[in-house]
């Protein structure tokens, strides 16, 4: 499930007075969770109250969107992080909606694809321009060489964090 | 559920070459949520390889280590987004292995309340540190003064966010 927002570790609490001024790294890291906690929350309100729409909904649409020719059902659960159990549901939920429908390709009945219908692509092609808009709207006061200099310095936390993953 | 690292929406595609340089804001949130997944991934492996503890788990030690009297159950599954059914599962658990014990604070019975063992804090005590140590080590490659610029570049956005919100 796309749960991103929930279990954002509240640990705020470990950094006391004193060590206000140390423990750079952990307080950037806090900061950060508590932060994209923040905006995926207020993204999974829009898209509620805009679309009608849930983060998981979002998620299977964006990954059909992106194979025009469908994906099977287990590849678009291990895609979206949503059981497959959950995937099935989805799926039907979306296909009543009219923007999903299920084929047989090559008449295998053991193989299930899905595939965005005319109308899903649509849809989906509006929520992700209302997506990107909440995006500029939420980050309006931050200035246009603020974002430059996040971009390249979330790209060098986020390489060093893969140098120095357990297994690497 | 702590499940942070997971549902981080695979977006990327929407960003084709040719939009390479737009869409900033996008791009940002995007590369935010790749990194805290990525960042959040690995602290769950270091949890289970040195502590043999799920990010759940730690979740609930950290609030227990800031109450020292102690919490209710239910208020324990507020603060940690863990569903109330799930909090007495790990609290069961938590207490087998010696962390946590279950009171009924003035004989009223309707009441449970949780709180750490001696031997509980000192395991989260551990825990924290190590948690610490592992931030500290996965961001190695960023030097000390783009950590400072991110604490508050990060800071930014959060407060930009926060006015933005739908409700306010």
């Amino acid at each position: 499930m796309s749960e991103i927002e929930s279990g954002a570790l509240d640990l705020e609490f470990i950094l006391d007075e004193a060590n206000k001024q140390q423990k750079p790294e952990l307080r950037l890291w806090l900061r950060m969770l508590s932060t994209t906690k923040l905006i995926s929350q207020e993204i999974r309100r829009r898209l509620r109250a805009e679309f009608s729409a849930t983060l998981p909904q979002f998620d299977l649409l964006a990954q059909l969107y992106r194979e025009p020719d469908g994906l099977r059902l287990g590849e678009l659960s291990k895609r979206t992080m949503v059981t497959n159990g959950n995937v099935t549901g989805l799926v039907e939920r979306l296909e009543q909606d009219g923007l999903v429908k299920r084929e047989t390709p090559d008449g295998d009945r053991r193989v299930t694809v899905a595939r965005l219908t005319e109308r899903g692509t649509e849809y989906f092609s509006a929520m992700a321009e209302a997506h990107e808009r909440w995006l500029k709207d939420l980050m309006a006061d931050v200035d246009h060489a603020t974002v430059d200099t996040m971009l390249t310095d979330v790209n060098r936390l986020k390489k060093s964090a893969g140098n120095h993953l357990s297994g690497s």
